[in-house]
């Protein structure tokens, strides 16, 4: 179905770059407070400017479906993503009319546009939602078989239930950060070959490129929702970076899973895009098989043709390398399929909830969305154009995870989601 | 160091039946609303009556510390326990004070005692805290080692972490519900011996008794709690029904740990029975070999006396029959240190944070503390009094948890964690 938010051919009165995130197709929803005023404030990226959602609701521009100005008038998205997909909907078809080129209301109101349209550059971005419940799926097949070949060898890479349902497990939801936070290297227990446990700073210290759904509309304790009605249940996605701690991690995660090595830190994109901004570049999914049960049953366009790289800035350094480049359609269970799984049992989600893909991992070395995969566990360096070298992370080092879909001359992004190491406690 | 609030000569002038678990030693906090008026409303169990603190703050008789009317005018207690042991401290021996049966308060004031002394009959419990976070350790060694030793024999009954740390996972908080609030049974994936995995309803579904602390003052991401200070952060204690679908746990849990056999729901008691109030309850716990890392280093009476029961309503009855007998003070792990380990990466933990136990087993098959170890793996099924059997839990079942400290002529105890069995979705 034709929707004109997202018509290509759409502009706005804003300039923006082609190669900016932000173009007027996207439409971005995210939360930031100004030097002036700390109050979080609701916002919508275009270009290099933040329309301010909760000036423009404050002064009845922005009224979409008589939502009530404390939906934008909030800190966190977590009130209109409750609203549900006709209140997206209406409240993206406003924006999008408000910034197009052709619509006088800003464009002709000096004093409005200066209240009402922020730098980005000027602005402090913070964390968009209120996260319940964060789950963390394990979702691609790649990184599953990676990590499984290292650990048990080729014929027992993947687990017998893994195709057969998308393997996913409880995420601290405390310690999710946006991006720009520092990440601390964690301490805990590490366990070396020859002798008991001790207590110090992790030596493995790495990133998870993964991406991440937002749930809009929850359900009750004790319902389902189907892969069919998934669509009006999930807002949008961010890009989640799942710091990880192998040697802590590969300690305390038998028999319950992943826990410390894990908890210290997850870093998100401050921007979550809309599956409406996503829907022009659904692609198909990997093959299913052995097919999945009936309530997993999806297909024809099930995934999204979303561009993700990460970039190293080394300790000391200012010069960036790309030394990860995946897509988000090689995750081979699909969001539907893993909020249908996630509620089978009659979980309750609530709006906010953040569902994270597990890391994103393609075929190719150059597509493995870790450092444990990309150096092998450790056996493979990565070289640096300065010379240095890589495995895990040094203190210093920063980490930043860009995704975009790529439209003919514009692209719709989603902003860096970034962290920079800092020494562990006591070093 | 002598705390007036926890003598055992201390009486109330609200009467008291020897074997209420809420003396005036007690004073545990909940939230609860009335027929007349469902705002939620923060209380104090005393007897079988409640006292309204949301009604006392508001006349301006509780007033501890200067902390302010919103700390008891909202809808849980996470504002209180964010204030911390002080204020805490101030706010039990304020109420302590009025209802002592010397106070003339609220004894000689009618209208003030009408109003803020509820039947506890007549009332609604609700959750008492807005749960940020849910932790569930594996703390109890019989526990782990039942169940090792089912599923990977004696000799292999621990992991080779378990003795070193106190093993957890995050749960999900979502769907957290407070006593009487029934449980429906859960659908899911189940892997039969002999096939493709199908889609039903669990066909053991199980609880497990555990106890969990609830935090008052958080920390900061990038922080530690040691040991010593964790008493300065745990504001008291619940109990826990951790409902599980072994078939599907069985099936799904491999390699990151239990999802959705544990995610469907998990029952508290309505009432936080404070640190405070258990104090005199103190006791050694096991002897811990090998000796723990420092950060983890406990001694002295780092545990608790407390009687813990589970009682089985079968469906269609009315005769409850006690099938486990149980105490807290078999955890090997106690809460100091489950707190200090989950710190010990720089892990934030928020006022109302709940960190469960893990199933509590003692020694002998009836203190098993889950169905699972009962009935040794569904293979000797428990007798109930009307002749019929139980291995795992039928629809229409009742479980009732209780759990209490014996004082001499009164105890302090929890109230009840209760819930019952609805038949599945299409069931």
């Amino acid at each position: 179905m034709y929707d004109p938010t997202t018509d290509p051919d759409l502009e706005s009165f804003v300039s923006v770059d082609p190669a900016s995130d932000f173009p007027i197709q996207n439409l971005p929803f995210g939360v930031f407070s100004t030097d002036a005023d700390r109050t979080p404030r609701i916002g919508v990226a275009i270009g290099d400017m933040i329309l301010d959602c909760y000036y423009l609701s404050e002064h009845g521009r922005l009224d979409a479906g008589g939502m009530g100005a404390r939906v934008f008038q909030s800190a966190t998205l977590n009130r209109f993503l409750a609203l549900g997909p006709t209140a997206w909907k209406e409240a993206r078809a406003t924006i999008s009319e408000l910034l197009a080129a052709g619509n006088a209301t800003l464009q002709d109101d000096a004093v409005l546009r200066g209240a009402c349209l922020h730098k980005a550059s000027d602005v402090t971005m913070l964390l968009p939602v209120n996260i319940g419940d964060y789950t963390d799926f394990y979702s691609s097949r790649e990184h599953a078989e990676n990590v499984g070949t290292m650990f048990r060898g080729k014929d027992n890479a993947l687990m017998p239930n893994w195709l057969h349902l998308p393997v996913g497990y409880h995420g601290r939801s405390s310690s999710i950060v946006v991006s720009g936070t520092p990440v601390r290297r964690p301490c805990g227990q590490l366990k070396p070959a020859d002798s008991d446990p001790i207590y110090g700073a992790t030596r493995r210290l790495d990133i998870e490129l993964e991406a991440g759904f937002i749930v809009g509309v929850g359900n009750a304790l004790g319902t389902q929702i189907s892969v069919a009605d998934a669509d009006d249940h999930i807002f949008g996605m961010v890009l989640v970076n799942d710091w990880s701690a192998r040697d802590i991690q590969k300690w305390e995660y038998v028999p319950l899973g992943p826990f410390l090595g894990k908890s210290f830190a997850t870093t998100v994109s401050p921007w979550v895009v809309s599956l409406a901004a996503l829907e022009p570049f659904r692609t198909s999914g990997p093959e299913q098989q052995p097919e999945p049960l009936p309530y997993l049953a999806s297909g024809g366009d099930r995934s999204y043709d979303v561009h993700l790289e990460v970039d190293l800035i080394p300790s000391g350094s200012s010069e960036a390398t790309t030394i990860i480049r995946s897509n988000m359609r090689h995750l081979y269970w699909d969001i539907r399929q893993q909020l249908a799984h996630h509620t089978v049992n009659g979980c309750n989600t609530r709006p906010g909830d953040l569902m994270a893909s597990g890391t994103i991992s393609g075929p190719k070395p150059e597509s493995f969305g870790s450092l444990l995969e990309r150096t092998w566990n450790g056996s493979e360096p990565l070289t640096l154009p300065d010379g240095g070298t890589r495995t895990f992370l040094l203190d210093g080092d920063t980490v930043v995870i860009r995704g975009y879909a790529a439209g003919d001359g514009y692209r719709v992004g989603f902003g860096d989601a970034t962290g920079t190491i800092l020494p562990a406690i006591g070093s």
